[in-house]
């Protein structure tokens, strides 16, 4: 599939266009939206749906490939909740849609039937189940059913909204205003000092797991501003020149990763312990070690190093750092 | 004053420094916040509030330069609403807090006693009536009251919200679930093509204005598909090569402004009508010269072409494409 917004002979460079998450295509359409748009794109066969249900997405598992992608019939013994489906935008002709599934695979003994599965984000990117574009579809989809779940009422009104447009806002039914899906920039910066780089843990990672530091945009900062800040406030080092990367949406629930390089102006770190498990500078001969490891696959050995998977973006950062990329 | 994150022998050089609204410097201690700290802070004399109320600062006017932080004594006869008071940060020891002042300058008549004045921030930026700190301060506090404002219900349970620690944060009261500020991510780009660059202007500009397009991230993209879609999508034109420029927060009411080169692949343009007015290619030398006369300030002749002020973003990016920078 070629974008509508794309040049047919164009194919995107930067590094950004590398990221899993990435691949969405479709035609959104969000200006010129009629409000019956679900219920035709519903009553027409050539319309696809990706259903959602607790971070999970619904595929059917194929001999090369999964699909996330249904027909509303091959749905129906989902428990697909058509009242709170949302129009994501079009291929060509065919609408593409996301719609909450009533299944709960939380639940202790839940099974769907062959070839179906529900599998989480993660998981789908890590395993290559789904391609790029649909992983797009994931990243769109999931994000925008998890702004919806947390918009069904007005913050300022507190009265209840309804979706408008096929789910491109939600108006509330009180003052008439109108509220847009919400999308959360988030810095995450490889810091460096001459060849070594920064990397840290969370107290919730995986164990062994060393990552990027990462942390909000503020309200009031520009995005050299919030690699400064967070750095600084998570290890004690001090961050001189900022270069930004690439940047990757990341439905977790509904973030916009922006990635940036810092040089350190200062080494000697000092944790923040409530923040961070471990944080520590890596040069960059480990760093190849680590990555060649890393894309080995299978489960890590106890108290073994690794790097994050190559879904995410501080994977790439590392990469393109340590010249693998 | 220098922030605690930034090194002291350090001064940022990149082109979101130089930016309207990105001088803010305050010490946030966002992670460790005692439930009290605003009371604790109102008690401290050396305290500074900046009173916001609809879209306006405000500022007691100087002999040179006004200023827009007081304490909370002389806000006393603006009806501050110290419930809602939200603490921004620490400038060294002395705490900065945004609060909501109850007057309406709105209102036919409305005066202030002298020297006080309550002025929009794009004026107070365009007149530089406040330094780059203040201005930072404007940008964070503005941005934070305005989340405020619109999160007071849970839009999950749409029951009400209470502040938690000081304002970096609110909670519902119902199900515990804390909420964040809002930081909307927006692509504002020059597209350019050899050497000419592409201008519009939206319905409600000012007569003549001509600025670069903008448009929100929308969920599932990164920034240089956001950049290539609304491009798309507002002018018809393909846009090959993006390349990340600087960003400015921008508290209308809280966005996150991310600037951009991008190079057309096509040159004919075809615009969308209900979201330009006019959308146009200007070579460099014309250019040029609409930047000389933007500068000589006054109002525009009728008819005359000009471009955004130097406060803006777009500007920044004009004015380095044209190498007047």
């Amino acid at each position: 599939m070629t974008a509508i917004f794309l040049h047919p002979d164009y194919t995107p460079t930067e590094t950004s266009a590398k990221l899993t998450f990435g691949g969405n295509r479709l035609n959104r359409q969000s200006e010129e939206r009629a409000d019956d748009c679900v219920d035709v794109a519903l009553a027409n066969p050539s319309t696809r749906l990706m259903g959602f249900a607790r971070g999970r997405v619904l595929v059917a598992l194929g001999a090369e490939r999964a699909s996330g992608l249904h027909s509303l019939e091959s749905l129906s013994a989902f428990a697909p909740k058509i009242d709170r489906a949302v129009l994501l935008g079009f291929d060509g002709d065919a609408a593409r849609l996301a719609v909450p599934l009533g299944i709960n695979p939380d639940e202790e003994g839940f099974s769907l039937p062959e070839p179906f599965k529900a599998i989480d984000y993660r998981s789908l990117a890590r395993q290559q189940l789904l391609d790029a574009e649909e992983l797009g579809i994931v990243a769109q989809g999931g994000a925008v059913l998890a702004w919806h779940a947390n918009a069904r009422f007005s913050g300022r009104s507190g009265q209840e909204t309804v979706m408008v447009g096929g789910g491109v806002k939600r108006r509330c039914e009180a003052d008439g205003r109108d509220e847009f899906p919400r999308t959360d920039p988030v810095v995450i910066m490889l810091i460096t000092h001459g060849d070594r780089c920064l990397l840290g843990r969370s107290h919730h990672f995986p164990a062994g797991m060393y990552s990027a530091l990462a942390g909000f945009v503020e309200p009031g900062e520009s995005i050299e501003m919030a690699v400064r800040r967070e750095t600084h406030e998570e290890s004690g080092l001090f961050v001189g020149d900022v270069r930004y990367h690439a940047s990757q949406p990341w439905p977790f629930p509904h973030s916009l990763m922006i990635g940036c390089y810092g040089e350190a102006l200062t080494d000697i770190i000092s944790r923040d312990e409530s923040e961070l498990d471990d944080c520590r500078w890596f040069d960059r001969e480990t760093i190849r070690t680590l990555l060649q490891q890393n894309d080995s696959g299978g489960p890590h050995e106890d108290g073994a190093l690794f790097l994050p998977p190559r879904l995410a973006i501080a994977n790439r950062l590392v990469l393109d750092w340590a010249g693998l990329g």
